[in-house]
């Protein structure tokens, strides 16, 4: 069964009881806008995936595409110290899509909003081109009214941390481009549903982190965000970066892991700077100076990592 | 020069400058989210356009496309009885697509913001199949303390009562397909760039609307809607809507003005259920009846307009 043998009311009365509420949802999905409780610094965010450019379906089950977007746009609410309460979602879908597919789309969805705590408070269905799928999301949150984390708060001096994996959703991926998942099944997992660390945003908030945000498109490219943001330079440490080349080294090789841990991205762990104690949970892998840039032990680093419209 | 040429943050330099802030906007573009002051209620409502299904490029310039995916996003926060207060963008683009029409789009998404007192918050780039080019925006409101105005609150006995126009944009792509635009460029022009009447919506509401919605699907289809959620019928004068029927007459035939007054969409009028007595700015077109569905002078009508992935 395909999108084009279901109206769109029949559609949403299969997709809908799959999503969860909450009990700030004043006004749930169907009527022309939900509304939310929310508090007077209210985050929002949005992010997209589009098919063959985000995922593979070989290689991504629609509960992965589900859970992925969301897992993205949850780990931008947590970078600024946030809370995530509910998020929308919108599905580009040619209509010969398999109805099979949507549902499947909207459990993996469901169920990684649920485990947030990010009520589903409706969306948009459209037709779209031969060939096309795309899914977006908007998430919105609460600071639970601590300042928001900026990129722009770094001062020289800081600890530089990391919560969360580095490198492995770029080694998963690296691994099914070669045709190797059996070789480790856990960096491929990564790679579909990666779980960043949401409870270390507002808890790195809590502790004054400064220069947070969530690595998206690569430790050098992002912790270059940081740096320009703040007026600083990052200076990170191959010693405290080698534990998270050393996971990945069996599977991809020890060059492969190198460039996963530095340029991977849609790992979504978090990055921040501390001029405090840094807490739990985090882990010390270089230091703010003054400067531009990223460095690796002092050298000087080449951006690496995602850019949407070039490679 | 297209996408391919520009890096994501050079495409955002250019896109960023062409968009409105707003006193409340505590974190603008930049960051991972943005983070807007709002109110305990917060509106929250998802829209989206794709080329080739929501618009043709011979028939609408990136101006017009970027003010109608506003436009559409705005009117569903007035048929809750709100007031915008931001939004975010999303844009899915071929790499070919030129910077020119993002400009351009910018520019139409961004005039329509502004003129409505909504800041453009921040949004998504990602690049899409070839020829793919699809808009999405979510905005943000706020009910100013009022009650969410729903679909379901029609009671028989109310007026039923539009603001806005009818049938102009069904009206005004007919003369684009039969390739006369020039019969009437203000229907076109309407087709284009929807004005819907935002403010009407608070204003209904303060004056105790019940069974509001905008009209995005046809009169019909979303009648129905109102009539179905609310448990009652929706009877519409054919003597109150031939005025409408009347304006489009001689440009596309009696025949389908009637079809276009009853049938077009993306019109985002609004059209909502009175108690009490109808404010300026609305014209009564029909009686809350027990009973179900949408009737014309007591005949009940078949659902029509239309239907996201069947016709």
């Amino acid at each position: 069964m395909t999108l084009a043998d279901l109206t769109e009311e029949q559609l949403l009365a299969r997709i809908t009881p799959r999503l969860p509420g909450g009990p700030g949802v004043l006004v749930g999905p169907g009527d022309d806008t939900a509304v939310l409780r929310c508090d007077a610094a209210t985050i929002i965010t949005t992010d997209a995936a589009v098919r063959g450019r985000d995922w593979r379906d070989d290689w991504s089950t629609p509960g992965d595409v589900g859970a992925k977007i969301v897992a993205q746009n949850l780990a931008d609410v947590a970078a600024m110290g946030g809370r995530p309460l509910g998020l929308v979602v919108t599905l580009l879908a040619d209509p010969a899509t398999t109805v099979a597919w949507v549902e499947g789309f909207a459990d993996g969805l469901g169920e990684a909003a649920r485990t947030a705590g990010a009520a589903v408070l409706g969306g948009d269905l459209s037709s779209a081109p031969r060939g096309t799928l795309a899914v977006s999301v908007t998430a919105l949150g609460t600071l639970d009214g601590q300042a928001p984390v900026l990129r722009s708060g770094a001062c020289a001096g800081d600890q530089v941390a990391v919560a969360g994996t580095l490198g492995r959703s770029a080694a998963g991926l690296l691994l099914l481009e070669r045709g190797r998942p059996e070789l480790d099944e856990e960096l491929v997992a990564t790679h579909r549903r990666p779980q960043p660390p949401l409870a270390e945003g507002p808890r790195a908030g809590a502790a004054g982190a400064a220069g947070m945000l969530d690595i998206s498109d690569g430790l050098l490219r992002d912790g270059a965000r940081i740096a320009s943001a703040s007026g600083v330079a990052l200076d990170l440490s191959r010693e405290a970066l080698a534990p998270y080349a050393a996971r990945l080294a069996p599977a991809v090789g020890a060059d492969d892991a190198w460039e996963c841990v530095l340029g991977g991205g849609e790992e979504h762990s978090l990055l921040a700077c501390f001029a405090g104690p840094v807490p739990a949970g985090w882990t010390v892998i270089g230091m703010v100076r003054t400067g531009a840039g990223v460095l690796l032990d002092g050298i000087p680093q080449a951006p690496r990592g995602w850019d949407h419209f070039r490679r």
